[in-house]
This record gives structure tokens, sequence and C-alpha cells, in this order.
């Protein structure tokens, strides 16, 4: 930890300040510089935020700073090994053929897709058809859904959680779906798959502790306007309370620019995968907001490395009860499933829906 | 609403969409210009968002906008009267002298102050003697607090509430405390006058659908990169579901600058005089997050128009919990309180700790 | 100068950083850490911002920071004497009726009014009688237009400024008015008091390093999205090249919201009168982009400090050539003027046009 | 163009605004709806810039909006036939072994590279030595810089200029460089073939306008905070003044995230290939600042769909006189090369400094 002191702070002012850094267990080093004092604390950083905040309401002091990232268990250099490897996120689930497998984060490329709403049996069991059909591993779907306006469709709630179970029984793909209150928990856990939580609620304290009790995988999405680090803190909530599956998911940002709903911020990607060891997804649908820009967003995402993409598909968006603007079709998602293996195996990761797909 | 059709539609796409608007309960005016064909559907849009996003989905439709706005309860319009006056919230409490009564949105400036967190008894009745002295009406505190990281300190939660009551009876001052999670409604209001929502939580909808049944007002902060109509959305969440006492708290939102924590929007204070006849509200502590700069943009907020202000006020700020950054002492509070009278009736309302406050 | 290195960095990694620091200059104090090492370079940092780059470029440093601000005539310290006071800037122009002396910066508040663009004599004419009338004591209007489209009016160029100077004679108001291109500085500066650099032109270094050679007085606008700190380097190009007189111009940030043409940043207005000794403007008109909320922002700059404001005045905003959305007419200008004076009152400062200003 | 009406028009506020479109050459189309009355006004919109404002300073117009957008020359839909194809611009320069030629905008991918600033005949060399060994086609290299701070390297100036083209003859490779002055423009185009408009002088009018002079291909970045839309008015200027060939230059908008210097919008480059003709291309080194992450930046850049790459390299990014941190060595632009054909194919474009490259 550095701490700038002013340059009018007397001795006692630093002298103060040196008292507090040492009843914190670090050990001080001054620098007396030509225009002002430094004072250097060394010790673990880690779990000592309140620490920077009485420092920093200390008189005479300009600038506190940490040196280590405040993330502990979420941080790459948790991971044993010179490689460092990035974590690797196994479930599995039954399905009418029986047992199956999904691992998110290895080499394999992990398609989510489905519609944005559940809004019943039919659209929900053609979205599944379409989507095992090109490729996908997981449905996507929500039952519970965090709407701008009371007045728009609110989701089916627990009968859509029934028909994505459904749906997962008849086609084997792997439900994810979203959770927007700590007590659905356990509702929401005997359906599905992966839970996901969504931008609104990157901070919403209370859920993500609750999700600590899970054993299920969380799809993290990244605030609206949260820094990289904020949505680091929030995968630690969940971590540090006894679940370390989480993926994180990045869904735009919001800018001033007025073309696209968010701004799709893919430097997030390569960023991520040095700091921390999750897997990296990305979600170009709700990121862009507009179906026409889906195909190339995702192709960029895959060649800037994330592990696996989640994009909406509606059989027919035009009659979807949300977001159908930004969902594709079955045609777009076909272009999109025959185009992105290429740019996947460019990057050195695996489509495993191309037929010829083999390790590299 | 306005639906722009793409130059290359043909006929058959503009009568889909004549079609669904007309379905919809419009009236159809479609314009040919010389380069495309715009619809205008006559009829009352409100209520009618999921409309929106159908049509947005249709072929060659390029663009479509209402022209209402999509929050129906809380817009000025609704007001009765000519002069469509903004609302006025009161309520009272009982303290050890008796009843007292409170008016937000009224000609009296309302004062809301105290420290970030309730840290314990004598922080926080020194607080409330201090707040109290120089004219604050609420004692502000939080019991549970939404903390970036899962290793702060998360507040004292009931028994911080109790503290409240209990300053409450002693001073005479209102509570107002923070709710984090819709299944503590009942225990917090309990003990709180006012339940403030924060900005992290302005589109939890789960805990705004919970707000419709309690009595409290709601003050409710804008979230960090919330819109002015998303924010006035989330106030028609609680309106619409039955409690129609929201005061709106401009906090910050988050842009480029690092020299603030946040950057105060106070171009919000006289926008939302014109769209809203709710209360509103600038927290001056937590939108800049320094002590030194709360009172020239405490006098600006009041010069600005708004209602009330809740500032954080610390007796030892360099021994807080959290944000002690931001926070004023008493030689700081004191200084507000005797600068922003002055401003105050500069734009013709009452700050009632004045000796001299009269009536205008 | 503090230097953090990663924790895989070797002793030779180090050694090469401390060799660099070590050459230009500074002494070096390593700080070997539990995890990492931070190495302190004491000495006075500032015209060494190459060296910064070197740094950052070498193999296993991770941060390098600045403790002093790069900019060092226009930084507060620099101002002699306990108080450090405020630059006072002050010029004399003739009119009909013999001189007359401007001061800003000093405890006269300065009101700078005018149309966005000169379009002809009867409208000048107009525009300077109406604002000499109520107070103001510069007349603002732009000569050379910085339109966003080729298509839009792009000023009068030299016959605007003739006629600005002919109200200037007339009516006794110092010119302001906005510079371009450094090829027309010598043009301009023979009819302006004051010479303006839009937003669009604040980091236009060539620009920046041609008004050094010009004895004028220059109002330098914010850029739209540029930081605190770019503004300041800006000014220092300025006065590093020869000329002290740089007057400060807060005129709104790009953000997200849509309802404003820019977000007004007045947190901007304290944080710099911290940070330098230069006068500190607000433009309301431009950083709005709408008449309607003009007053109260005004009232809100005064408030938080400002030492004068500029803002665009037309006496048939509907009929303007250019921003007349955002013009307020003599009915909206009189109001402001009159409303003004209790806030800047109330902030210590002077309104002379009010007919008992006196000292404070 | 749309124009509404506030619901507290009167007919005569109404016939006022009929008038003055009618005025301008439109016929209006009243649209009396329940709540409010909107106008459409049918005729070509473009150059009717100042018609905008004037309508909106218009009493009881709450809104104008246009329909077509501003941009005339540089829109899609002024190319002819079908599918309306990508401008193409091609140039011939000299080098020792004869005349070469350089296409932009068609299917080959071409690269530019080459340091931030030149430095030296030794530092230029190499670097011409090492971009042209791996395949690009253009050197890159500042002569005239703009920096933030007055106190860092400005550049070579002429001397840079002459270096630059001495390497173009020894090597073979197109020479793109910054101007910052129209008054330099005769210099500039001396020596560069491609002229670069650096992202701070997008909106610099004085300088797009003289660029219309030049026959020179104009690569001009985007504005820091600039909207897509003003960028393309931007290449408007430059266009409408009679140079039709502009390339379009993403370098990363500026966000609320620190992780990045500004952060990189991909979206902008699928956005573009629909609204605009003009080359799309991407600047990952300026757009990050973090020389880490333009590997894999570049491949998404190229998955998304530009039409070629500007990155920095440096054969000693760590004694590099300007934003060595940026810049790749030459093992990391070799690796770059060496990657990014396979994405570039996967796009159905051609990496021609592939052995086996062959049109697709």
């Amino acid at each position: 930890m550095i701490i700038q002191m002013n340059p009018n702070a007397t001795r006692e002012h630093i002298a103060n300040v040196e008292a507090i850094i040492e009843e914190a267990g670090y050990t001080v080093h001054p620098i007396y510089g030509t225009h002002l004092t430094v004072l250097a604390a060394v010790g673990d950083e880690r779990g000592k935020e309140g620490l920077y905040e009485r420092l920093l309401s200390q008189p005479m002091v300009d600038k506190v700073e940490f040196i280590l990232p405040p993330y502990k268990l979420v941080c790459r250099e948790v991971q044993k090994g010179i490689s460092r490897p990035d974590s690797v996120i196994q479930f599995e689930f039954e399905w009418k053929q029986g047992k199956k497998q999904v691992t998110i984060g290895g080499p394999e490329f992990v398609m989510m897709a489905g519609p944005c709403s559940v809004e019943g049996r039919d659209q929900l069991m053609e979205c599944a058809r379409i989507v095992k059909k090109y490729g996908a591993v997981c449905l996507r779907g929500g039952a519970f859904k965090p709407r701008t306006s009371p007045y728009s469709f609110q989701g089916l709630e627990e009968e859509g959680l029934k028909l994505l179970a459904e749906a997962r029984y008849e086609y084997g793909l792997a439900v994810v779906t979203e959770l927007m209150d700590a007590h659905h928990l356990d509702l929401v856990e005997q359906y599905a798959d992966v839970i996901q939580i969504g931008a609104r609620n990157m901070q919403n304290f209370m859920l993500l502790k609750a999700l600590g009790a899970t054993k299920r995988p969380i799809l993290l999405k990244r605030g609206m306007s949260s820094t990289i680090v904020e949505w680091l803190m929030s995968a630690e909530y969940i971590t540090s309370r006894g679940n370390p599956r989480v993926i994180l998911c990045e869904r735009g940002i919001r800018t001033f620019e007025t073309q696209y709903r968010n701004t799709l911020d893919l430097n997030a990607v390569p960023v991520l995968k040095k700091l921390t060891h999750l897997p990296v997804f990305v979600d170009p649908s709700h990121a862009t907001g507009r179906s026409d820009i889906v195909v190339p967003m995702s192709l960029a995402a895959a060649a800037a490395g994330c592990h696996g993409l989640i994009v909406e598909m509606h059989p027919n968006p035009a009659k979807a009860l949300s977001d159908g603007a930004q969902s594709l079709n079955e045609e777009g998602f076909q272009i999109l499933m025959e185009r992105l293996p290429a740019v996947i195996r460019a990057v050195g990761k695996i489509a495993p829906w191309e037929p010829a797909a083999v390790p590299v």
C-alpha cells in the first residue's frame, strides 16, 4: 500500500498515519521526497479494505493505493502451476438418452442459445430443436424477466422453469436461466443447470451472498457500467461464500453511442484472461440489441478468445414477447454456427459441432 | 407512435406493419415520403411496451418511436390544476416529546444527515446530536450496507435499526435507512420512517415490486448509469404497485472523469421537475466521494431547485468504518448549514432551521 | 514517482529499472514487499513525461505513477502567499465613452452573453443592447463557427468580427469570439478582447501553441470528453508558450444521458478551484442545449463558486441561424439577471449589476 | 422530418410551424393524435440542418427528427448497383524497384504498421525492415505529434517526413503520417501517401475543409467521444469539399473503464459497413494502450470485418520516445502476422502476405 501525504503535512500528521499502518500489521517505509512524503506499507493487503477508507480520511492524506488486487480467490495467481491454467467447470445432467456432461472453460467452445423469454411450450420446444440442430450445448430462456417497465411481460415464472426442464429432457440441452431473487434459489436450482445473474443484479449483494450456497455454476453478467474490478469483486462474493464455479459474461457497457443499445466491450476478454482464471463468455445479443450485427460481433468475440457465447434465438423474432429485435431467427443462427468454427480454430480452440472437429 | 420503414420496404412489408398497429387498437396514418414511408399510429401508447419490440422486429422496420413517455403515474401531467403542482409527502413519527410531522416536497427545504453506517450507540447518538443541533430533520444511517468487497464491513443489521429508532426517540429525527432485500421489508419498516433504495438496486425489480406494499415513503436513488427515463420507470414500478410516495434522489452518474467518484448530475434536478411531480433530492456525499467539495455542491444543488439534501456526517470521519473520505465532520456540517439558507432563500424556498425563517 | 514491478520480476529486471531512474537524476528507494517490489524515485518529476513511457515499457514493470501533477505553471501551488490566491486577469478596451476595464477572477461576478453566431448588424446590435441593459460586461458572438455538418451555416467571418467591434464601440461591451485556426489569430486579435477556444479544439495543439504569442486572454472551453487533468495540460500549453491569461470554461461533458445535449459537470468548479489558480467560468447554454434549464443551471453554477458565466441570448431564438434551442430570449435573460445576484451574494461574491451591490 | 408539438400547442402554434415547413419546400401531413399533434414534413431533408434548429426553437415544438441521415455523399445508399459495394481506394507510389500499387477497401486485408513517432534514421529503417518482412503494406510513423503535455517530445517534423520517404524508397512501403495543421498540408502531401487525421482533430473543421483540396487518401480517426454519425459528418466535410478518398479508422472511445486507455469499439465496424461505403480500419494500439492485448484485439477486429489494421511496432519499445507501452516488438508483430491470416480467411478476405494466399 502506498500512502501519499499532502505537501503541507507536518511530522505529526505523518506519525499519525504511520501509527495506523503499523497497528494494522504492516511495516512502514517512509520516503521523504523533495516536495512531499510517501509512506510505503509492506504486508498482505487483502481483506483490509476498511483500512483504505480509514487512511483516506486522515488529515493530510492525499491518496492511498493498494498494490495487490482486492479479489483474492478469483485472481489468476491463485492457480497452481507455471501456466496458472483457466479453471474448468464441469456438470452433468440427465435427458431421455441418459447422462450428459458439459465442460466450460476448456478447449471446446460452448454455445448457449435460446429465446429471451420462455413464452410457451411450442415456442420453447421449437427453439430447443433449432439450437440443438446447429450445435448448441445449453438452452437459455428467461422464466423471471427483469423489465424496465412494470407494464411489460414479466415471465412465466415456475411454469417457464418446468418447460425448460422438459426441453432439456427432450433435446439433451443444459438449462441456463436467470435468478432474480435469493428466495427463488431453491426453486430455480431444481430446474436450472447454470444460474444466470443479470447485469442489473451484478451488485445485488444479497443475491450474490445467497449464491455461495448452491452447487450450480453461476453465469455472472457484467453490470452495464461496472468496471472489471467491480465485476471480479462480485465474483469474489460468490466464491468467498463457497461456490467457486463462476462464469463471467460480458454483455455490453453503457456509453454515449446510440447506434447500439450497449457497447460490447471485447477488450474485457483478453484483460479478464490475464486477471482471472474464471471462464469468460460473451453475450452479443443483449450487448448490441441488434440482430443484424450479432454474427460479426460473435466472430469477433471468438477471435478475442472467449470460452463461449450466449445468444438469443427465436423461431419468429417478429412475434417475440421480449427483445425480438435482437434475436436471430433460424437462418441467422445457422449462418452464425457455420461461420464460427473457422474463427474458433484460428485461435486454437475446438468447435465441437463441426463434423471434422478434432483436438488441436 | 411513429414507425419508420426501410427505403426498400415493399407494399407487403408496409401492410404487415399496418395490420399489427390496427390490431393493437391504433389508427394508422401512412406518410409516403420521397425516399421512404413513415407510419403514424394514433392512440394511447401507454402500457403497450410489448408492441414496441414486436414492431421493431418486423422485417423492413427501421425505427419505432413512442411519443408519450412510458411512465404514466409519475409524470407531471397527471397532477390536476393548471400549475400541476409537486406532490407533497407527509408522515409523522413519535419521539420523547410527542408527535412530529415531516413534509417533503413543499416549500421547506429538508435536510437528511448522518453517518454512512451505524457503527455503534456512541457514534450514532453523537451524530444525531450534531445533525439535530444544526437543523436536520431526518437522520440517515445504514444498517445493511451494500459493499463492493465481500471482505468489507457489512453493517450491524437489526441492531443498527434499533439504534436508529433509539436516536429518533431521543432527538426527534425521522429515520432514513436502506433496504437491500424484499424479505427484510417487514423488519425495516418497523424502524424506518423513510426507506432508502440504493443506486445498485434501482433496477432490482423484485425489490421495487415489494415496495408497493409498504406505506413508508421511498427514497429512490438513481442508478449509477441509469437514464432519467429508466429512473422514472423504476419509480413507476413502486407507484403502480400501490405506493405513490416516492422521493427521487440524484447521487452521481458514472463518467470518464476520475477526480470524483461519480459525477453529480445536477442537470437532472430541473429536468425531473419538468417531467415528474415527485420530490427531488440530491446526495452530494456519495456523488462526489470527497468531503472537500460537499459544501459547494450542496449549495449548487439547492440553487438548481432540489427539495432537500441527504449528506454524510460523521463526528470523526478518520475513524469511520465506511466512506469516511466523503463524510463531513461537525465543523463541515456547521458550515454547510450556515451557508445553505441564503441560497435556499434565493430560489424562493424556506430553510426552516434559520432563526429568521419566514415564508416568502 | 512510484514504479510497481511485476511479482515475477527478477533481480535483473529490477536493476534495469533502477539504472534508468538513476540516469534520469532520481534517487531510488526500493521497497521489497511480501509479494512484489516497488521502487520509489525521489526527485522533481515535472517535465519528465518521456520517462514515464520509457519506464512503462520496460519488462516486468506493471505500473508507473507520478506523484506531482504534470502541469506546473497553472497549478494552485505556484501562487505565492499563504492563501495562494486566484489569478486575476484584467484588460481594457475603448468605446464611444472612453476606456473601460474588465477584471476576471476577482470578487465581481462577470457575465458574458450574446448570440451563438453573429448573423447581421440588426441582430447583433439588438443582442448588445439587451445584454448591456441587464448587466453583462462582455458580448459573445461567433464569427467563425465550428459546425458538425458541412452544410450548416459557417459564420460571417471577418464581417462578423467587424460587427462585434462596432457593437463594442456602441455599447461598451468587451468582445469574446472564437478562434478556430492559428492562421486567423492576427485577424481575430484585432477585434476580440477575449479569444475563445471551443471544446472541439481543446486539444488542437497547433492552435494552443500559437496562442502563447497573443496578449489577449483566452477562454479555454473543456473538451467534450476531456478529463480535468487534460484540460489543465491544454492551459499549460498556452501558459508555457508565454500567455498566462487563461480562463477555464466548463461546458458539459458527454455521458450516456440523452435528456440534455451534454451533462454540465459542476463538480469541476470546486475541484478546479483547488487544483489551479486560473479563473473558472461556466457555459450552461452549450452544456445543456436547452434554454428551459439555463436559469437553474446558471444559479447552480454560481452557487458552486464560478467566477462568471457565458450564456447565449438571442432576441428571437425562433429565427436564430444556429443553436436557437439553447438561447434565452430577452425575457429569459432578464429573469436570469434578476435571480442571480441573491445566489452570488450568498457565496460571498458581488453582482455588479445589482443597484445595491457593495463589496462584502 | 417529424415535428412533435407540445400537448398544450394551440392551432396558432401549429399553423406557425406548418408555415415554416412549407416555406422550406416540404409538404406537411398533420396527424392529430389523442394527446398531441405530430407534423410530418415530406421532402428531401439533406442540406437543411439550419431548418432543424429553427423548428426546434419555435414555441410549443417538443421534438424535431430527421429521417434521412445528414451525410449524403458517404452513405452506403449512394453506391450504385444492387449490392451497393464498398468504395475502393487505390494509389501508387515509387520505390527503388519501380512502381507499386496499393488497394484499400477490396478483398485484400491491408496492414499498416510502424512506430508511434519517427525518432531517427536507424529506428525508422529498422521498423521498416521488420514490418516489410512480415507483410505490412504501409509504414506508419508520426513526424508531427499531438501530445497532451507541452513538455513531451513533439516530433521531428520535416526531418521525420524525409526519413519516411527514404524508408518508402528503400523498402517499398507506402507512407502514412499525421497532419495536424492545414498549413502543413503542402509539406505533408509531398511525402505522405496517406494522410492521417488524429482523433483530437476529427472535428477540427478548418483542417477537414483543407483536406478537400488534396488528392491523397485520408485516414480519418474517430474522435475519442465522437458518435458514429458525427464521424460520418466529418468524412462528409472532406468528401463534400472534393476528396472522396476517406478511410475511417476506429481507435477506441472514452468510457469509465480504466483497465485500458480507451475502449476499442468493434461494434462500429459492422455498423459502419451498413451505413457507409467507405473502408473501415481499426487501430488496436492506440485504442487499448496495452501491447499485451493488441494481438487478440487485432484478431477480433479482423473477425468483425474491417478492411485493415494500423498497429504500432517498435524494434525496442523500452526505448521509444512515445507510447512504448502500446508498441509491439518484432516478436509480437511476427505473432500477430502469423495468426491473422486464419481469421482473415474465415471471414472471406485475403491476407496477401500468406504464402498460400489465393483469392476466395
